[in-house]
């Protein structure tokens, strides 16, 4: 059996460490025991975002110094996965994610809990980013990070958290330099393409999709295929994937519990209160304060949908050439869900290329039971 | 008794007049009792948005053209009120208002209905904008629109909306060539003064503060002063204020009715389904489709809270120096609206300063009765 | 013969006509004279860029009614080809061409004079823009312009500036409607698409490059098809291309003079001098004050090297996610040029795909004789 | 005597090590005589940019690493001083400080050489930032670092680079709570304040203008009062000012030397070479290639000139709601700068208050003797 548990933290900073040294030094969290840390940054949330990178880089050298142990063998245990851009109202924070193994005599929980596991891929050369390449090397992991979960039902599965990389400049000149073409040189684009694939490789893993359907073509172009679950993030801070797999499991015997569900658009307010009752809140049109007490936090995607409607409405995010439309459509996300809720502090990550539907993206709400 | 018509309308462009004209050819807008436009237009809605001044000067000359009449005319008669901005899921749209006299015999309406008087303060001097000079020729000017609007209570007025001026580095060195000093010498920040003084000039005209306790050193800055109806909108387009006040009235016979609240933050969803209610809507905790489809249009204000919280939590608006905070408000509150009436195109305007509590804005509802 | 002038004007907005009309009523400018206004306007010079609608609107709508003409007829007759993006000290200005028929038994003018031609490419559907149909039809007008603007040998031809459409969210809408894939979906890069296919009409047009070796895939694509006179601007407000060629001819009598040279990249000063001398003027190193009052305006193109570097330095125009690359590549090449002629209100537009080597871009030199 | 070096490294992120690794692995630097570092950082240069903490992170850790020492020893001893923004051509980089005491029986040299000092002031309280406290200040240390410079003569002082401190939203309320007000409440102008308090304590320390001159009233407001040598840069990583001194001295035999001269705008042209000659190269209008291989660095502010004209022309910076006015300012000034020698790769920083005058900014130019 496992105990899994999870922690939200406000941060200051990208760098601030205060909250976590607080429940580290308080006893709350056992720091041999996280396994994963998700974070909002305060960044742009595209290309030179380097808000990412200098959180990933406090968080790794903060826990290395806790644990006694090198960077490096602190980044092979724990994945640390940054999302940057927190417009409108909503609050930089970080989810801590601990693990342990519990030996435990009783029986199987009868209901399940929360489980959590984390993986890598491999590092992607700049022209396999958003290939199929990269759809196929998310799959392979997505299915061994179920097993190491112990989700047996895919069902089980609610939110696959990826970080993938993206291309920049340099890194387009490199490839080049050796004579191979990226799937596309706008940088800015290359996070969607990167998303994209990332987000179809969980689809397939999961099967959402069927694995024939997903061609090189049908990558940023194909809208109805997308996963449910999948929420996915480019960074400049790396060049492989690093996953956190989300869902509950009749082996953990974790007080916590996930749901999820998919926004259709990025005002559908009846997905996130659907989503609240897929986590096992009992709600009546409009959670209570006491409904919101028990919730950790709410995952969520936002995205501006590509065909410039919303309800059949004219939206301008793609063709504001001032603020990138990533960066609008967190706010507003946020905004909704912060208007049900009360609270800001719940995590929106921008660009849901084949997470949900076209326009949508996956919601996910993880509750105390 | 009067008569008084509201349309919504989209807009594909500042300066898209199809469907207006749509309407008046099809004669359900007759042109000459058309009394006041007041448009969202897709630009930054800060110092150098002209998509204000591009819609203004589209919409005086079809309307001159339509009417047989000069701009100059056509100006001195209809108030042309645009609010640049429709950052998230916001529709660019305008709102016409439509006013005649009605020779009726019957005796004066049981139940008020909506009314609505424009009227324009005169040409301001640089040095003025954003004083006390302004709050008083503001409240001179909306006291004689609520006797032409036919409002006798104050609680009658439910929205006062005033397009005002706003400094630009020529007005400055303008005034200083004279010898003179203004508000504040950031172009950026002259509207938020311009803003909040128009807005005090409503405040102190309809009584909701008294008029001792606004001082030159309370602009801006003691916020506990505001007005719950104004809603003041900076643009480089105009030197005067263009003031276009809403009520309801027993000397109306219009089939439309407004009502309002104020929201205490950006993500105050009961303040919404409040200002529902108060327009006359009866609702049960969400509206129901056939609720929404009574609304004619939403008017709010949306401002990043001064203090850098929302519900305590921390919000970064006012610490990205990449998008201005009336931009990413604007975003919130709008998502906010559109995710309960499931319609993105209402009407949403940046900066809310003496405009409602700190961090929250009076919104508005018209329906039909 | 012809006489061509131009002259220069400051403008205090995009709807600022008054120093026209000073001209105007002045007697210095002849307004049936007219041909070309060509005008920097202080939008974003993107996609969303409305100042140049409204500059075109005012300028067309102001002489229409100096005319005594209708809008239509204007239009017709006069090309106005607005730049959007006046970044760092570029002061917004518009140039005035006009163009009359000069009855001369005088022989022909031993020196070349300036003269300019204007033209109207066909209205382009949303999947012709960016395309091989857009070089080709642009290319048929460019040749007839040559021969209206009496021009015989294309080493005369010094600067063709278009104006070109773009895409927008609608326009790509209602192509799919139809079932047609348009050039690119994103409507910032569309933009480029639109610049490229139009500057590759001029160079084929000028026979500065195969014929055959333009494809559809070498649009945007192959760096080494370039003209060494085209510079193209994309707007939101025009369907179609509006053209107004200029060079050099003996059967213009005009007292000024046209010269050209190509920027190698973004700070090529050694190129600025040499299209001064190609213009004319004689110059040790650098112009002195005298060299430059002779110049009544430069006309430039710039851009962001899409290999991310200049001399081999990086620089990180194109992975900077908030401001777009083309209004930091204005800033820089108005900031050069200004440095050397001592004047900012110089014409820099952006994006010079296919317009010059990459990350370089044609400029050109009017002088009064 | 002393031995001062510098050397100039191209940075492909805030975090990149490896040129500096490089010149350290390869015996060209070594890491004990490592005094300051100065660099410039891809990020937005305004409140929320943190990639100027990134950097001074990763720079320190890295050091505390090569010298077995904490990151606290390391931040007491080498100053760090980053400063945001590379817009336009800019390339990324880092300049390293080194200094040696070397014991020779030798007289003192005939020719000055660069000396370079570097101090701390005390941490500022919120309430003090952009005051006469800060003034006082930075006065206090930049005498302290005269005289441990071994500069005797106050002409012999040509940069002295400051990192100041800015306001933050959390900083501006935690000031209010202990009762007291802040020069500015708007978290972007605070930058200002900080830059311009910083420069005048230099201005004052040097004797550049007169300290009774300078009141609580004249910072940010009176423009006649500046410093021709301070160059000040905002961040919101640190309390305190970081202050980096430079000029020459006899007691330096260092094969380095520094000159400077004024820019009276961001296109003085004459200025740059101007620099160039004070620092000892002798040039003929223009430097050959020769003349710019000596350079190691340039070393310049820029800013938008606050009356919105240059060269009597208007600009569109302080108007410009999309970006800010500094990152504009930036790239015209490092473009005009690039062109001149080529090389794109020098350090420009916007926001010049009181530092040359209005418009205009300090200009150093380091060479190879």
């Amino acid at each position: 059996m496992v105990d899994v548990k999870v922690y939200r933290i406000p941060m200051s900073a990208p760098d601030d460490m205060s909250s976590l040294k607080e429940l580290i030094d308080s006893g709350q969290i056992n720091p041999t025991e996280i396994v994963a840390v998700l974070g909002k940054t305060e960044g742009n949330g595209c290309v030179n975002d380097f808000t990412r990178g200098f959180a990933t880089s406090a968080f790794r050298s903060f826990l290395a110094r806790i644990l006694g142990q090198t960077e490096q063998q602190v980044e092979e245990k724990i994945a640390f996965v940054m999302s940057g851009g927190t417009e409108g109202v909503m609050t930089p924070h970080a989810t801590i994610f601990t693990k342990n193994e519990v030996d435990t005599n009783t029986e199987l929980s009868r209901e399940k809990g929360l489980t959590v596991s984390v993986g890598f891929t491999r590092n992607f050369l700049p022209e396999e980013i958003g290939t199929l390449t990269m759809v196929q090397e998310v799959e392979r992991v997505v299915l061994g990070l179920m097993e190491t979960a112990g989700i047996e039902e895919k069902e089980d599965v609610h939110f696959v958290q990826i970080k993938c990389p993206l291309l920049t400049s340099d890194r387009i000149l490199e490839a080049k330099s050796r004579g191979k073409s990226v799937a596309v040189e706008d940088t800015y684009k290359s996070m969607g393409y990167s998303r994209g694939a990332s987000a179809l490789g969980v689809a397939v893993a999961l099967e959402e999709v069927n694995r024939t359907a997903v061609t090189e073509e049908s990558i940023l172009n194909d809208w109805s295929l997308y996963s449910s679950v999948a929420s996915t993030s480019a960074g400049v801070e790396l060049m492989n994937c690093e996953i956190i797999l989300m869902g509950n499991s009749k082996k953990s015997m974790s007080k916590y519990r996930i749901g999820h569900s998919v926004m259709n658009d990025a005002i559908d307010l009846n997905a996130v209160i659907e989503a609240m009752k897929n986590s096992g809140l009992e709600i009546d049109k409009l959670p209570t304060a006491e409904d919101n007490n028990r919730i950790v936090n709410i995952l969520a995607k936002a995205e501006a949908s590509p065909d410039g409607l919303v309800r059949n409405r004219r939206h301008t995010m793609l063709t504001d050439s001032d603020i990138n439309h990533t960066r609008q459509a967190r706010a507003v996300v946020n905004g909704v869900i912060a208007s049900i809720t009360g609270d800001p502090m719940v995590y929106v990550s921008g660009g849901a290329e084949h997470q949900g539907p076209a326009g949508g993206g996956p919601i996910a709400v993880i509750i105390k039971k």
